[in-house]
């Protein structure tokens, strides 16, 4: 195999890098993710690293999550964001970042980050590992099909809420 | 320091090792583990490994969860448990385990553990960590202070909701 | 292939975990093993963990032994053991365990564990590595061909003595 | 100690990300990088993960150098920038960037970046180590002391060309 | 501190060095081993190495042993060795090594050595970890006061042959 | 696959282990590096250690270079050595070594060794990896095409003086 400069670039996040975004109703509007793992860019395998680009339209929120295999570090591009972590010991620690600002998520913890204003918010995230993964809870655990019995108990409520949040949060059905 | 055999035993778990357990009405039970980690046990520092006794009241639940340092296996001592996990893919695998099996939950996952059965159950849990650490995700979520918009955006659900669920979930403060 | 939660269940220790064992005298029977390895348990494979079940029938030994690539967390279902195992500077450290006692076995160390009593002992023995390996002393050393002379200087004793333990310690020939 | 949302936000960057430079004669600027490692941001410390931010001058370079604990991901913000690395072969890779262009330096290996346009260009660069390390070539080679006979016999050449480069290359005393 | 290239130096091998050695009665003389780990040289320290000079006077044995956290890589200065290590399958490997052969002892598993000629013989072994550690069989077993009964059962042998082992491996209390 | 003790076994250090080399002029002679790594020894594979032996004639010089992948240390074994590296801090540390002297090369540093006597010497070194790899400094900068406008500004010298260096330090192609 011939390989060149070619097989270290990535050219994925060209498009992701437009940091205007078209600016229709909130509501309508969903965070959305663009990754340089090895999944994306072979060249990563065992060089620990990767990257994410985060885009938050005004008032939307990338739920909580994991990522199983590394901490992630975040770079705020563009705009404000509101981010957390919960540790193991059940600690809540929050942030209100601007433009320029970074913070880090432990590995394997759970975290969120919410964009409150008017304007969209870009941020970039690095991680130290080439597949850290990503788990998300809301569709985890209400979106795989637990038992309605399991969940009302295990979150101290009602079966009626359980599958109002499992309808939510489904995933409908690949065609 | 001299140390000797007793630094490396363990006597904590003896009272958890009686796998009879009184027998009030379910409700009124609770699912409870007993931990040997490097917290309880220090001579498990260095050394990779630790125990966990879980006792499952009829009909009680340990609710999802990860462990951030470790993989889970379950060894189930008396009775029946359903348990399950889920992948960074979203597809859940479920299994209704009898007394002698074993069931390995993979590093970092969302995975919980149901006795269904009018008889209490009894499983030991060993873990490739000396402290696995454990992030539950109801309390984690619910239980932490969270804001009410991100949570209620993050489960596509409103904000009643949300509420009730924090609610039953957040500890009451300690005295 | 489609992997459901069978690839990750176990049940090849539901008979060992029967504790009741037969009774004939005990100069008839010998310790035994039962191992839920990464050889035995697939899914085991990358999860850094793994089990074995010990069954010490009365006055039996689990001869000096190391395991190569990971600690040992011994728990005692039944009955008592006496244990011990050997540091680096040639110390012993030993201990009487009674039923829901543990006992952490350093990594790499060489260590064994005996039934004094009368009765059956049970114990479970879970491993920070899906493949920790075993070293028997008496076995390795006396049944494998070392040259006698090799043995007798090594162990400042005459070759008729070396001898006799390969001879009481060689395997027979597969046939 | 208490710790808050603060121990885990890094605001060092604010200033760096202002991507406009202010444009004297390129002859008189220099590459600079602003780093957020475990040294500045010591809530790194254990998450394997940091990040560099470079700002190349039109015509500058960022001499050739390793880092010996990681792999750097490099992405391209601002402007175009020519870079390379060579193996442990002795084989040559080189590309040229866009913005939003991402390349991999393989950990360990000797690489450089070069911004041959007119304009600044501005890259942001992680790594898979809170403390990567740099291990810059010209300085450490003709800037710390080494013998010029030992220079000479390694760069087969005469030690005036050795003696030339180390005036240019050695950092003046610090006063 | 001042550190100096002094810090990166150990001198300690220079009379190992001379490899000529006197000549007593081989019945009088003993292997003797001198060590550079981590212990003797504090510079090895995170540094993954460390080196051992073995000398064999004609008919010494470095008797069956193991090193707990690394494999040998043993290298003839001088002479003729006989070596040898068994697998966990219980498969004894040996070889004749002359002056400059090279063998390499996987980790953790029993090894021995010895000189069959009448010449002494000299060997350099390094180790892929700064402290190895090294646990000898024969002393480990029948020197730290294990009990007579266990070591009975373990060796399928009786008590007479096992005190035997005893008197000649335990080492005399220091006074 | 029937694995024998040859498989551990390597004999390709035996023409090198022969410390007297034959003694054109000086300028006639080059360092030489025999090596045995997991590429010319298999069985090295997974055993994190290597050997390589360096041969010195007259005022030779190993040039800077670093290994990726380990430290080195350094045993010389006949005649005298002048040793350096450079620290991450842009620090020299230089020592003077006699036959028996260690030096450890930290990990991922610059370094390099020089004969300044008239005799030969030779040195064994170990590294904590079967692959610890080799980047020589000058060929890597000046021997495999670099931009000469890149190594023009980052030597801080003119486009001559690269051009006269990487005309000496560029392997002439393979015919």
């Amino acid at each position: 195999m011939n390989i060149t400069g070619d097989f270290f670039t990535y050219t994925g996040f060209r498009a992701a890098m437009n940091m205007t975004m078209p600016m229709p109703p909130p509501a309508l509007q969903n965070f959305t993710v663009t990754k340089a793992t090895m999944m994306e860019f072979p060249a990563l395998n065992g060089q620990s690293v990767s990257y994410a680009m985060l885009k938050f339209p005004s008032e939307s929120v990338n739920p909580p999550h994991t990522h199983p295999r590394a901490a992630e570090l975040l770079l705020v591009l563009n705009g404000t964001l509101c981010v957390g972590f919960i540790d193991t010991a059940g600690k809540l620690y929050t942030q209100d970042l601007e433009e320029g600002d970074m913070f880090v998520f432990p590995k394997g913890l759970v975290h969120y980050q919410y964009n409150p204003g008017q304007s969209p918010a870009v941020a970039l995230s690095s991680f130290g590992s080439a597949a850290a993964g990503t788990v998300s809870v809301p569709v985890t655990v209400f979106g795989t099909g637990i038992d309605d019995a399991v969940l009302a108990k295990s979150f101290k409520t009602d079966v009626p809420t359980v599958q109002k949040l499992k309808l939510a949060l489904t995933p409908p059905p690949k065609k």
